[in-house]
């Protein structure tokens, strides 16, 4: 083995854990030339991995420069002890949260990751190469994480198309809680809230129009993850809630006073900031966004996303927005600013009425 | 004038404040061969609905069988009791709102009402005969109520496509509150929250993904209608907001002491609720719900859509899920149980994964 690291080199990862995550970044690895070892803690799971092309071999390999321990959160800190021990390279875990796992495995071979990607598919049937393009990638060093291991990690996120984002474990805990964890929370209690009313009137539900919709179709996910999240981000989940809920009692007192201004000054920084939630694609600044109202005929969606594909014009990100109390809908597409104007001309031209705006 | 009133007898209306809702009831009744009359605080609105075709006449008719009452809410009880005392007919209004309405306009012809309806457009623009269809209209009686007046209203409202829901006007204001304006407030409280901790640092909004998007929608409407709703539906929003925050609260403590089979519970409870909301459609036991994969390419959504355009399905209901922690999604899509197969088969065909579970 020579001691010169050749650009051509075999690179070589060990993925533990063949769960959505993890076999994603097999197979995106292995697309790019890895040679992927893979294990999982199901032994049927390993071979098929194989056979799909997913990895290269079953087992952990000794002599990688990566092993990625995407196991269940609560099984990461004694895999990544096993693979800190038995391997010679870089390790890390791809779990939701970070802080626990941060500080049971102190080491500074070990680096905390989470990409922010996934889908509502399971395990090798979900396989996604193209999974982690555009998402976000938080990495969780610590003061004792060589920076060379840092730039690595960084790297490689990057070559999956992710955007490597660094923050500490504390730091990037507390903000999941306030962007998933209590949000799901929040949405679960709402929906009970309507369930509680729906048992003395059924008609509760059918009032229930697009924005109650939009805001309680998280709480449609499987409960089982967030029972670990919970647990693995108490305390960043408790301060979230506690945050919530004064900002819910403030705003009661507000509603109770009639404090018209006060009340207006909330909804609209409210408003403000939701607008400025950034796309998917990284450069909210280049990106425009387009509203067509929807009329009430079909397949509106099928003509206005096949105009864009029609156009050559790139579809960033779609939303169906619901109005207040009906069910009509305005569909929010973010294009590229540049194909503003053609793209608005096709939806004229199809009879639509687009409204432009850039997003930043 | 004849005693006697033929099925083929003009029937004459007036509607009272040609906004978005006013000008489509105006639009819609038209086209159902009713005399129009028609009048707006803005003296050139009239004049210009006229024009449209949206009613035939400008002012307030004597003789009419309806005066509908469109205004802004704060103004309905002035504008109502104008009309019970220049013309001869019943007499509703149209607001979100129904308990302090139908207290200030206490008077055996005038009835309450609430079009569950709506879309993002303001005024004649946004005129659409058609917004009704398949939507909530409540009509919210007294015990002075008529049962004949009650029977001629939900008749016109069903003319235009609408299924009448009887509820007494409390009931209303505390349902709408629980499905509609605690939940608008929950989302800005969400935002602000996460306001609050983007002011720290901006990756927090970059993190952000599909689920806290959805869950925030609603906050980005226009906040001067909520500022009205806010003060006229006061007391059940502060119920609501009570009933949200003890939820909240609970949630926190089962959080906090780690309780997984409550958490589970909880969150089971409020899965199936969700799970359980009617759609647009009325007979929710006659529809599948198909749940399809979002590839990673463009134009799957345009697929989606225009197969069903192309084997005759019809789509009652279209919605983008999204991941909890990414932005791919999955469309559930709203179908006639009996195109199920069909669609699927389609679907099937073209390389998508769908599955399909009955709505109910």
């Amino acid at each position: 083995v020579s001691a010169f690291v050749s650009t051509n080199a075999v690179r070589r990862v060990n993925v533990v854990g063949l769960g959505l995550i993890g076999a994603s970044i097999a197979l995106a690895l292995t697309e790019r030339s890895w040679i992927v070892t893979g294990v999982d803690a199901d032994a049927a799971v390993g071979p098929e991995a194989v056979r799909r092309g997913l990895c290269a071999a079953v087992g952990l390999e000794r002599d990688v420069e990566l092993t990625v321990i995407a196991t269940p959160v609560g099984q990461v800190p004694a895999a990544a002890q096993k693979a800190l021990h038995d391997t010679t390279g870089i390790v890390i875990d791809v779990g939701s949260v970070k802080a626990n796992i941060v500080a049971a495995v102190d080491d500074p071979r070990f680096l905390g990751t989470h990409p922010m990607a996934g889908s509502e598919m399971h395990g090798l049937d979900g396989a996604d190469p193209s999974m982690f393009s555009g998402a976000m990638w938080v990495l969780t060093p610590t003061p004792s994480t060589p920076d060379s291991i840092i730039a690595t990690v960084g790297a490689i996120v990057s070559s999956l198309g992710a955007e490597p984002i660094v923050l500490t474990a504390d730091h990037h805990d507390s903000l999941v809680a306030v962007v998933s964890h209590v949000p799901h929370l929040a949405a679960a209690s709402l929906m009970n809230v309507a369930n509680a009313h729906a048992d003395d009137h059924a008609a509760l539900l059918r009032l229930a129009a697009g924005g109650f919709r939009d805001m309680t179709r998280i709480a449609s996910g499987r409960s089982d993850i967030w029972l670990d999240i919970c647990e693995a981000n108490r305390d960043a989940i408790l301060e979230g809630l506690d945050a919530l809920v004064a900002a819910l009692t403030s705003t009661r007192a507000v509603v109770a006073e009639g404090q018209r201004d006060v009340l207006r000054a909330l909804l609209d920084t409210a408003r403000a900031g939701r607008a400025n939630l950034p796309s998917r694609v990284a450069r909210p600044q280049d990106l425009a966004e387009v509203r067509i109202p929807i009329p009430d005929r079909p397949g509106p969606l099928a003509e206005i996303t096949g105009l864009a594909a029609q156009l050559g014009v790139s579809i960033a990100d779609l939303e169906l927005s619901h109005s207040v109390e009906g069910d009509r809908g305005v569909a929010i597409v973010l294009i590229e600013a540049a194909q503003a104007d053609l793209y608005r001309g096709g939806l004229l031209a199809k009879g639509y009425k687009p409204s432009v705006r850039p997003l930043s």
